[in-house]
């Protein structure tokens, strides 16, 4: 049965530690632009949080970020969202939307929580560095708390973080990171999100070049029309990628597979792109494209060996141009944001 | 065994006839513009063929036509696909591409082939009447030489005869026409089609209001671009009707069945559109838009009853904006263009 929350007196008795881990994400999956993302394996943020006494939302430690994150706690975005989930907790409980028995520990005023933060996936990779981050935050917040909110009110909460750290409020990488499996959004207003079904024994090769792209920057150099038959083109190709997906086609996935609206203006942003998908391709990926607004590329393959091949002949390609690269061999996962023991 | 195929003067000996059955299609499915098209049950063109004496393709009957068509061999585009099938028969023969053994008879010179063609659903109503014609008459000259050509190879044949009647060689009806079901155009060049599963059970309510729309004219109205945030609202729109249709789940396929590009321009054209789609909507229609470019319209739903008051919904509105209209309550069918006995 459930307990009746602990009261502010009690916390540190309880003194309840929860780390979370959440996946890296692809998003902008060739055809999908804007409207497909998937997680990966082991790629991902770690989040911990603990209740203090202080009264605060503290960022006591931040690790693997190079020095590049924001260390105050106002700022970064993993404490910022453990901060915002505070608030929503209060207010939700002050308005009688939400029970305090739901809730392990009530949100005083005298309660404080301590956040760290390891990063284990480069900032501005185009990976969902930020996404990792805010659903690691919340979903660890939310279980500190007793995980009195649904990974679906979670949600709006994260798609908040995301327009705080890239101005636009974008689900398609928070929603795989969150929820894990390949996803399409299907609308935005309303949010309407549909699990799409894949091949499970898809590997996915990742390439971190070492160059920068602000998402921001990669956005803004978008178009803002493209050719009605530009789109019949696209639209098609997204169908068949969503069917190839789906019934585990992989032929079908391999044609569908192609982008001719986004692909060839951030193509200019990353030196070698076509001679790293033409090695890709020769190696045998299903499919080859940028991740999110990049730099970072991905290709789709049907075994190990073949990920394996496809990273060294891209990184090969990426050297040449002189451009220092990280190369991840991982899978398409199905879980997102996860408790983690430590 | 194949025989041998039979001489000039043989022919008449073996006096065959052949008559099939093509259906009427629903093209540009809600947000599937250019990609996506499904037959229907019943409601088609039938194509009688049988070989002459007489040298000539010959149309020797027309009917169900109301008049409109040209019932000179040369114009009609029954006969003409005949001749055209003939044409690119002899063509293989000649080349060495296809062996006589696959031919029951050999088009040798005096062959002459007569044509019937009856029209079983109206002309320029967006439920492609063409298509019907070209599949049938194709399907029909293809079975009376033995079919020596593959429902494949007759796709090239068909898509011409598109070309011929509206001017571009759209696959989006023929495709279904020949093969039945319902069917993505993933590519047009080089042409790649995917059938897409569905619920069987789905009930197609059909409105022809007697309003002529021209084809060149409704895609004359589209517009040439459209802005980069539609296209990906409209994509997502397609990628849930896609995986709505594929996997049976008909509330996706109810929120996918939007279009934001099309609709709007085209609905202009036929009077009480929109009270149309809200009546369609209100009896419990899955989806409501224009088939093909109109201005017949077709809304999805899951029972006969639902189906039936759809129609007797949208049909009072016709009436009130003074628009005579024909209602037909269909199925998607499976089945494509067919040999029927007579």
């Amino acid at each position: 049965m459930k307990q009746n929350p602990a009261s502010l007196s009690e916390r540190i008795a309880i003194s309840e530690k929860v780390t979370v881990f959440a996946p890296a994400t692809v998003a902008n999956v060739i055809a999908g632009f804007d409207v497909l993302g998937f997680a990966v394996e082991e790629l991902g943020d770690e989040v911990s949080v603990a209740f203090t006494n202080g009264g605060l939302v503290t960022l006591d430690d931040v690790t693997g970020d190079g020095g590049f994150l924001p260390h105050e706690a106002e700022r970064n975005i993993a404490s910022l969202m453990v901060s915002q989930y505070i608030d929503q907790l209060r207010q939700r409980i002050r308005s009688g939307d939400l029970h305090t028995s739901r809730v392990s520990i009530v949100p005083e005023s005298g309660l404080g929580v301590s956040v760290r933060l390891q990063k284990g996936l480069p900032i501005g990779s185009g990976l969902g560095s930020s996404s990792a981050s805010i659903a690691a935050a919340l979903m660890a917040i939310n279980e500190l708390f007793g995980a009195p909110l649904s990974i679906d009110e979670l949600i709006p909460l994260a798609m908040e973080g995301e327009r705080i750290t890239c101005g636009t409020a974008h689900p398609d990488n928070v929603v795989p990171a969150l929820l894990g499996g390949l996803i399409l959004i299907r609308s935005k207003d309303p949010l309407d999100l549909v699990p799409v079904s894949y091949p499970k024994g898809l590997y996915c090769s990742i390439l971190h070049p070492e160059i920068e792209i602000l998402t921001r920057d990669a956005r803004k150099a978008l178009p803002e029309h493209i050719e009605l038959a530009q789109y019949v083109r696209q639209s098609a190709h997204l169908a068949g990628m969503i069917l190839g997906f789906e019934t585990g086609n992989l032929e079908l996935l391999r044609k569908s597979m192609q982008d001719e609206i986004v692909e060839p203006i951030r193509a200019k942003m990353i030196p070698g792109f076509y001679k790293m998908k033409e090695a890709a391709l020769r190696e045998g990926a299903i499919g080859f494209g940028i991740s999110g607004s990049g730099p970072s590329l991905f290709a789709l393959s049907k075994t190990k060996d073949c990920a394996s091949s496809i990273l060294e002949a891209i990184q090969t390609v990426a050297e040449k141009e002189g451009i220092s690269s990280t190369a991840t061999l991982t899978r398409i996962s199905s879980r997102g944001a996860r408790k983690v023991s430590i």
